[in-house]
């Protein structure tokens, strides 16, 4: 049996009815990095400081995109947001900046795909003001952390999750 | 000197004037890909040949999303795109979905971030199709492989990228 | 008396007050069709089946189309839908391709206009991937086939509608 | 061989290379009607005159409708418009509203998409603001009636069309 | 202390937490002008009453905007709208055209944002519309007039708000 | 004779036909104000230097902004911005935010209601993260400043302009 619940019995997409589910309050927490070279960082680093800030926009960047995730994956059911907050936090030995964003709502379904939405534009965003400097940046390790609210159990990654 | 040229010379944000650069045929292409369990892959690739079409649908959302690139990222230019293509290649050993964009302008500026968003939302759309059965998955080396047109050289990816 | 309630007694078009509506299940479901060559259909039945998915591609756009519904209609109120089914039947005798689509939320006001545009475009998804080989065709039948939900008796289409 | 252009030899959509097309002057027209029952006819063009512009308000939510056409259409590409017009005229014998939409644009592709979308969300805002008093209402005969620029052979509608 | 609620203790832009607030009642009210020419004011309320409805057009603009105001402020949270109301009333000695939008919601936060943008959109329809005869239109005076619900003290413009 | 130009002979609406209109470099620049309690202008100087950077997130909502004018604006012509810089300047002695957005395209048609459309959602956006300590701030003396390129004279603001 295929149990992927975005399709129908008949394999057809549909976007699932979640109007049985109760409304809770619901949290989902995702990560990513962008990677970079050594000197780019200093650059960011450098903005985040004095001028440029490099990281504050990536943040309003990723706390927008959140709002229009339901306009960019298919399936996803709309949902009104009560909390979006994105932490950027440069990883020095790692030539990396780590982004992490926790999304909340009292809602009928959970905002996993918001939080994954608003990692991944933040990062994209960083690539976008970098890039004039260091094109081969890339962006790794983008996945959900945890999830709590709903029916089903909270679910939080562990070793073995990848 | 600080070489980000989305910041003027104050430091402060601004969508950077291309007025001035030719208008030439531009390519992007960018690559990025999804690791899951294997009996999620297994799913996926049920699906896709007899029901439940996991990745015709994410195309569809990568090619969607490509359009939307100048709304997400803050200080992108709105682009006249001519074409984009998605290829969603399975890579059985890896565990993994694989997802190349290739897009292309015939404008003032490239088309790198377009090929990196549709890459993004191609197998964000993958996660949501598939998270009932797999929350853990996640999407790693979104990055360039080359662009081609413009003033500036040619960028191809090399082992020395990143 | 005018009785078109989205204008106020001065024929002002303003966004009527739904606030005082109860939060009940909303169902709408509605219908039409897309009439073309016996050629065209044929092409579309053969990609349904091996290659170049038409009918795929047009039951996510009209998904996506349902979530865009107050942003298309000035006077709509913005819902959060808790579920979108669209069916799309070939009808071979009538060389016609059938939308149905079923729009459900719980909230203030019904879903009537949702389930419309869902049915709109994908039926014109469907030309837009067909009009290589037909520009004829023509979409016939868009209407509601019913309501229920909210304080305002159910209704369904019958013999008398129109 | 299948000849739906919008999906490559493996049968998967892509949004298709309009990077060799000249740029020429492009006009698409299309039609379509709403019909309804003679007193909703009748509100609709007592408020026409004098309050309460269900046409007026129409026309506008077609205009805007064209300019998201490459939003609601998967494949269709971006366009920068350079002209939309959209005519409605009541039927009174046939209790209908017609609606003709004109699209124009100097770029690599045509405009019947935008057209077509032009008619479809006039005509559904009509039903929007009449639905109050009359929920049977039913769109019909939405179409292509001629496209003219391009390299293709301008099209006309005849007899044969459909 | 820094007061400034959308910023977290390092000064960071977040989304702030609403999911604690009460689902209210909520409604806001704000005012503004747009100044012209006499002529150009002649000529607006000529085409109101008899054609070229330019406060009709300009009142849908900004019932549409109220809708996308989440999409446009960078920190406002997504709300569903339960009324919008657009009173535009001709100021003859004045030269100018006043916009009053009433913006109603149940839900966790004010509708202060989306009333505002209402106002600014509406006027800024009817500069668009007017400008081919008067480019010195200036926009003036906009700003909040009312907000009630929620659990902080209802607000009303006085003497001494600005 | 009404020289309102977006409307047509009838009084219709429609998007004017800018098709035979030259490609050209065409500048706009627009301004405005906000007015706000000194303790509010001390905060938002304070956030600049040091956290809580209310301008920088300013100036990004207003280029985000001006790309999305076409959306707003019901008849303005969808245009691709070459260059969109905003500065935000605090007015000491008048406890206002000055700004002022200049915007640049190639293209058919000029580039006022992009800069306006930047003014406004920046001030709305600093009205916005201000608001929780000042509801009484208002938006003044919103305007076009000058504009160049297309065939009519170039313009710009005097002291007979308003």
């Amino acid at each position: 049996m295929n149990e992927l619940t975005h399709f129908n019995a008949q394999g057809q997409a549909h976007m699932v009815d979640v109007g049985n589910k109760s409304t809770t309050h619901r949290v989902a927490v995702a990560e990513g990095r962008i990677e970079m070279q050594p000197d780019t960082l200093a650059k960011v680093l450098q903005g985040n400081h004095k001028k440029g800030d490099v990281l504050g926009i990536a943040r309003i960047a990723g706390i927008m995109a959140a709002k229009k995730t339901a306009d960019l994956i298919p399936l996803c059911h709309p949902l009104a947001l009560t909390r979006v907050d994105i932490a950027l936090t440069p990883l020095a030995e790692a030539n990396a900046i780590h982004c992490r964003a926790t999304v909340e709502t009292h809602g009928q379904t959970g905002v996993e795909m918001e939080a994954l939405t608003a990692v991944q534009i933040s990062l994209l965003t960083i690539y976008d003001m970098c890039k004039a400097v260091d094109k081969g940046m890339s962006m790794e390790g983008i996945c959900l952390l945890q999830k709590t609210g709903g029916k089903s159990d909270n679910w939080k990654r562990t070793a073995d999750s990848n």
